[in-house]
């Protein structure tokens, strides 16, 4: 089924996934609070790309680099010339919008399709002109020039606010890894083709964010930059573009809602020689999820030159030479949002009668497993098994109401498993265990829950 | 053994845990980067903290706020206009120093303990006369009169920099869990007790930073706020400040060690009723590790009576009432500073041999497990038992240099176990495991070494 937005905010919020940043205050512009079940997960997603792309992969090493580096890192990198976006005023309402977006949407409303990201904002002005945009907001036609405007967040680190102090929020987490290249290849005596990953925030102060969790000033990364010869990077670009494709599949992520995007020779960024993107069908629209770009020798090059330390690595029998970067790059947001999208289900289970389930992976789900008590009077044996569980699961009780109404509530919630404490239970010494997806109930030991649990979230094909 | 700090920071550099951050650009004044070996030990111990805190107790929740929040949180929250450090400049080599620090300095030097934090700067000015305190830069006595910096960091989101689009990067996770309280405690339908966790970076920009990652401008913090009714306070306080020692000592840390350290009253922050440190005996000597705090309703009522929502909680039979909160609050980074410096050890193995040996605890160290091949003949079966390894531990694998070096580098870098792969292996399907902190060899077969390390692991006296 496709689900809409409006569908997904609202239960993300009811049931405590996820929550309007600082909404006692009115919010804060599109900041969004992961609440428990959401912060769970998401640490869930962060722990399976850790295992899948840093432990379970012997060519790769992570890394944890701090958010606040220093200025030249940002000069190097090219995010202080370069980062900008093509911002133009409405002059009557005082609003403002990217000129890129705008003559884009326009230029669909009209049936074309224009890429508008590099053009000078000279040919932006005349598009602006030629395609008559009105200003979304208050429809005027009465805009100032197309201006930059740079998207990395600045403050000022010690006791003074002067140039000296001035430092930014990191726009993205790779140039953490660039930076400390030759640190990590020498300490760990690595030799090409390694990689060196990490997760973390990142901040871009975006004109327009917006769609939930999609597009959001303040944001977690999850990359890998990976080194290799030239030579060998159109090889491992193919490699990284069909592992991470293989990645998302292994979460549980439908085939059909996941598609390729190779970038035209155009569109690529200036840095890159290749990049793909593989989008996911979001309510709104096919979107970003997961980008594999080759950087080329681009990053370490302009770190070698900027900072005069030597970037070159020298294998055997060969010249020195600055390795080549295959970097596959995630947003731990956006997949947050796509597992959720996908994993969202209706199903007609009796005439009139509709509950919602997430279906999320066994592995990813807030809950692995629910401990349900069928009677009042059964609550403390089943306190007991939840307590007991918990040591090695993460896992909820719930003893009131109805035993149908809270199997619906874990449902939505995405259980895979409720374990429902009977009266026979303290007779025969078993439990019933209810399945989410198929709503089908096995009868078994309550000594054999972790060992039956242990085996269905083997069994569930994740291999991180 | 006492470690310097000195041979910590020289280690983390060396074997890959802790670099300096922006190192290739002369650095920014103390960020540091955690390397491949140091991401690893880190990201344990947030695990750690989870499972303990979150995970496996009954009354908790997790959550996962934004950094960057409405700005009226920090006015409510009292950061505005009371999170100020005393400074004063050196008019002669324009050197800054917190003011408060160079009395107590100035007066330990004489022999005797001052309380300055919350002194007016009238008579912070009269003890820095009084003292006769002298620039610890250049020696001059031409200091400026004592004014107020406020340490959290500035920055504006959105498009002008005007005060309207002022942020502040947070200082405390904590306030983050305050104002969801109702969001957390509405969706998770809890009922007192109850608490919510998160761990995350913070920012202060201290005047003077240092210690290595002891007081970094940037920090990871994990925090707990246990929501309590009033009059339950100092029963969980008790409990929390208990609780929190027994995690400590479940990480492997010596008991003598560590220590309580119980505020007077007149130390206490203006929110707080009673505090406790838990202090670490660094290599600098006694400081901050772990705060238990109680910091009664002060927090929520603060938010209720900025935003006008209500933040109280109704119990059965009685007037709705705000809670009281319990906090126990430690940062990741002094976590591994204390961590790190624990395990340090260097152990006579023979006359005049002496190996450095790092004694973290098995689930918190780098890498579960090493797999070394003894001759160069045997790298591919030990390489395809260290890629069966990786799919369930973080496991590491060196085939180059000789067994006793390759086993010493492990030492240094904390892995409790190493399998070695020798020629007999081929035949007798066995292999030898060395264990780091005795030495000891066993001999199992290589089919059993799953089951050998799962056991191990478990039986090393972690509950997390």
């Amino acid at each position: 089924m496709q689900v809409t937005m409006d569908t997904l905010v609202s239960l993300a919020k009811r049931r405590g996934f996820i929550f309007p940043g600082s909404e006692i205050y009115g919010g804060l512009a599109n900041t969004w609070d992961y609440g428990p079940l959401g912060a769970q997960v998401k640490h869930n997603l962060k722990r399976a790309w850790w295992r899948f792309f840093i432990e379970q992969n012997p060519l790769n090493v992570g890394l944890d680099s701090a958010i606040l580096m220093n200025k030249q890192v940002w000069v190097a990198s090219g995010h202080v010339a370069n980062f900008h976006d093509p911002m133009v005023d409405c002059r009557q309402c005082k609003a403002r919008f990217r000129a890129d977006k705008l003559i884009e949407e326009a230029a669909e409303a009209k049936g074309k399709s224009l890429v508008v990201d590099g053009l000078p904002f000279a040919e932006m002005e005349r598009l602006m002109e030629e395609l008559q945009i009105a200003c979304p907001n208050c429809g005027a036609r009465d805009f100032t020039n197309v201006r930059q405007f740079n998207m990395m967040f600045r403050t000022f680190q010690g006791v003074t606010e002067d140039a000296a102090n001035e430092v930014y929020l990191r726009p993205e987490t790779a140039q953490g890894i660039f930076v400390n290249f030759k640190n990590v290849q020498r300490t760990m005596r690595k030799k090409l083709p390694f990689g060196i990953g990490q997760f973390g925030k990142s901040f871009r102060n975006e004109i327009t964010p917006g769609n939930f969790i999609f597009r959001t000033r303040e944001f977690e990364q999850m990359e890998l930059e990976f080194f290799c010869a030239p030579g060998e990077d159109e090889k491992w670009f193919a490699y990284w573009r069909q592992t991470c494709m293989d990645w998302l599949l292994s979460l549980g992520i439908k085939p059909d809602h996941l598609r390729f995007r190779d970038h035209a020779k155009e569109q690529l960024s200036h840095y890159s020689k290749a990049t793909t993107d593989i989008e996911y069908r979001f309510p709104f629209g096919w979107g970003e999820l997961l980008g594999v770009a080759n950087r080329t020798d681009y990053d370490l090059k302009a770190h070698q030159e900027h900072s005069g330390e030597n970037m070159m690595v020298q294998e055997e029998g060969q010249e020195p030479f600055i390795p080549y970067c295959i970097e596959p790059s995630i947003g731990a947001d956006r997949l947050f949002l796509a597992v959720f999208a996908d994993a969202y289900d209706e199903e007609e289970v009796a005439e009139g009668d509709t509950r919602v389930v997430l279906r999320l992976h066994p592995k990813l789900a807030p809950y692995q497993v629910a401990v349900l008590p069928l009677s009042k009077k059964l609550n403390e044996p089943a306190h007991r098994l939840y307590l007991d569980l918990i040591k090695t699961y993460s896992a909820d009780y719930d003893e009131t109401g109805s035993i149908g109404k809270r199997y619906r509530r874990q449902d939505e919630i995405g259980t895979p498993f409720c374990v429902t404490y009977d009266f026979e239970s303290e007779s025969d010494g078993q439990v019933t265990i209810r399945m989410r997806d198929s709503m089908e109930q096995v009868r078994i030991p309550i000594e054999g829950v972790r060992t039956w649990l242990d085996e269905q979230l083997q069994s569930s094909g994740a291999t991180w």
